[in-house]
């Protein structure tokens, strides 16, 4: 199955629930939400864009499945997770400078920086709202389960946002540091994806899950990592060696410093010292990561990652749900945008 | 009772709870979070400054001893609620370019806006976990209510926010826009506040708090209005006609704007429609507000709302709690800073 053809699956019911936070929300605060969820326009004039991949709702839905539970009752906790990566996708273009995101301009490009830091706010609330809707269908105690899970992935999410922007001015953050950041900042709300939908399930033991998300976010995140740099333009939809262009200490980038470090080899510290990167020095950045292995490193790391999320899923019993979560760690290392 | 000393009361236990939400977090994402809460410098020495005045954790404590609780009980979500009304104002500071609060550099001016809208959005994930931990001492359903109270309370501030941030541009605003951005930005978590003291007690009609908590809100907030144009400088430890030379449209501003133009008097709105206040112009506006009799207008409607505030808890049994309700409203209205 192509990661498409998983996400397929649960997508139109993910939608609708997503949807239905925003009912009889008219007030303008709203908009900027809608349009970022490409839902409409900056002039509210209705969108067929759609909004991302949908990864952690999907996540949390087969994981529910997977733990013998009935999907349905994780759709306002899958809402909840996608409302609360939006939320950090919309702070992160602020605090990145980023103008744009899928070929259109960002929430605060639009609406001006004040309001697009109120409208992610909001976004979180709205994500708990929807959270909180788990409580009718999901006895009491299992909702508390699921709101502390959640509550501590955001803490995560925002702890690992910290380590990222104060990367920025470093130029000897390590494969380690490296790896605990993105554990953060993108790995612990998949991991808390897939614990709620077990718990959502009724299960009790859920450290399987919870390893197996934390396991495939970081194969996920080393292979957007990849593609970042060395993606076909033609299928990502973003130019080649973006990531470098961008001066992105991502995965392969970060490793590589740190081998022309120990090998006291400073032209690509120099380079990204430098405030600016020129096509030469991009073209450079790309010669010194082939010497250095960047990329086959990077991916041999995502397969390790790939394999011990894998390695979770193995004692529980086998269902479709399983088998699909198996299926989505495959093909998340393996795809190609 | 002075405010000081009905909100004296539950300081030290409040003040305990909230640095529990910090035990064991030791990475520098904190540092900004105990700086803004008093507790720390810039540089991490510690510091006895201490936060703000504690009245929507004071408030929600008295509620639950208003419904016959244990206010230890609420000790958790009082916490959770000073956490989230300060998560509002770092963002707040951002939103508005304020460098300075409460005679310090403000959040962002230290660490920069990236990590200062961060440190907001982790505050809020804090908040919560401290408010999920109000399930060690009430039951999972209670807990439900009161996270779904939370979450509202939370959306409302952002949709009030968002009407303030809006207002910033127009001249057109209306007594009765400004009271319901007001209603929203300030009095729904002082509303949310003492819902939750209440249901926290176990109470299950909890609607006579909400709305008690509603209408101290807009009392407070309308005060706190006319003391930013009139309050004694050596009481409020603010320039005197601070909020006029901010520009800020508070409650006598909008409420003389909308009366001079109703009079056809175009020379207030002709001030504001101007990028800066001059002194001279500061001394026009003072004038104009006292012909439109601004400030006695204002204290009508605070007093409005105070009566309404008391009107709602009338029926309630008396104790301990129900007085110092009462005392607090009539301290909010009646205070000096």
């Amino acid at each position: 199955l192509t990661l498409d053809e998983i996400l397929e699956r649960h997508r139109p019911t993910i939608e609708r629930t997503l949807r239905e936070s925003f009912a009889g929300r008219a007030l303008g605060f709203y908009a900027p939400m809608r349009y970022h969820l490409g839902w409409e326009e900056a002039d509210g004039r209705p969108s067929q864009r759609g909004s991302g991949k949908g990864l952690r709702p999907a996540l949390c839905l087969l994981a529910c499945e997977a733990a013998g539970g009935d999907p349905a009752r994780a759709l306002p906790a899958a809402a909840a997770l996608e409302l609360l990566h939006n939320f950090s996708l919309i702070h992160d273009d602020i605090q990145d400078g980023d103008r744009e995101r899928r070929g259109r301009a960002t929430v605060w490009t639009i609406w001006g920086v004040p309001q697009g830091i109120n409208t992610g706010d909001g976004m979180i609330a709205l994500s708990y709202l929807s959270l909180l809707r788990a409580g009718h269908s999901s006895p009491p105690a299992v909702v508390g389960r699921v709101a502390q899970t959640f509550a501590a992935a955001q803490l995560k999410i925002c702890e690992g946002q910290y380590l990222d922007i104060s990367f920025e001015d470093r130029l000897d953050v390590t494969s380690t540091d490296y790896l605990e950041m993105i554990g953060l900042k993108t790995a612990a709300l998949l991991s808390g994806a897939a614990e709620i939908g077990a718990l959502l399930a009724g299960a009790e033991h859920v450290a399987a899950f919870r390893a197996y998300g934390q396991n495939l976010g970081l194969a996920f995140q080393i292979t957007d990592d990849v593609l970042g740099i060395w993606g076909d333009p033609t299928v990502t939809g973003k130019p080649a060696a973006n990531d470098i262009r961008r001066r992105k200490k991502s995965f392969p980038v970060v490793y590589a410093l740190e081998q022309s470090h120990a090998a006291g080899d400073g032209r690509m510290a120099a380079i990204y010292a430098a405030p600016d990167m020129e096509e030469a020095a991009v073209a450079e950045v790309l010669a010194i990561l082939e010497e250095r292995r960047a990329r086959s490193h990077a991916h041999a790391i995502a397969e390790r990652f790939h394999h011990a999320a894998l390695t979770e899923l193995a004692p529980l019993p086998q269902n479709e749900g399983k088998r699909l979560l198996i299926e989505l760690s495959t093909a998340l290392v393996e795809r190609e945008y």
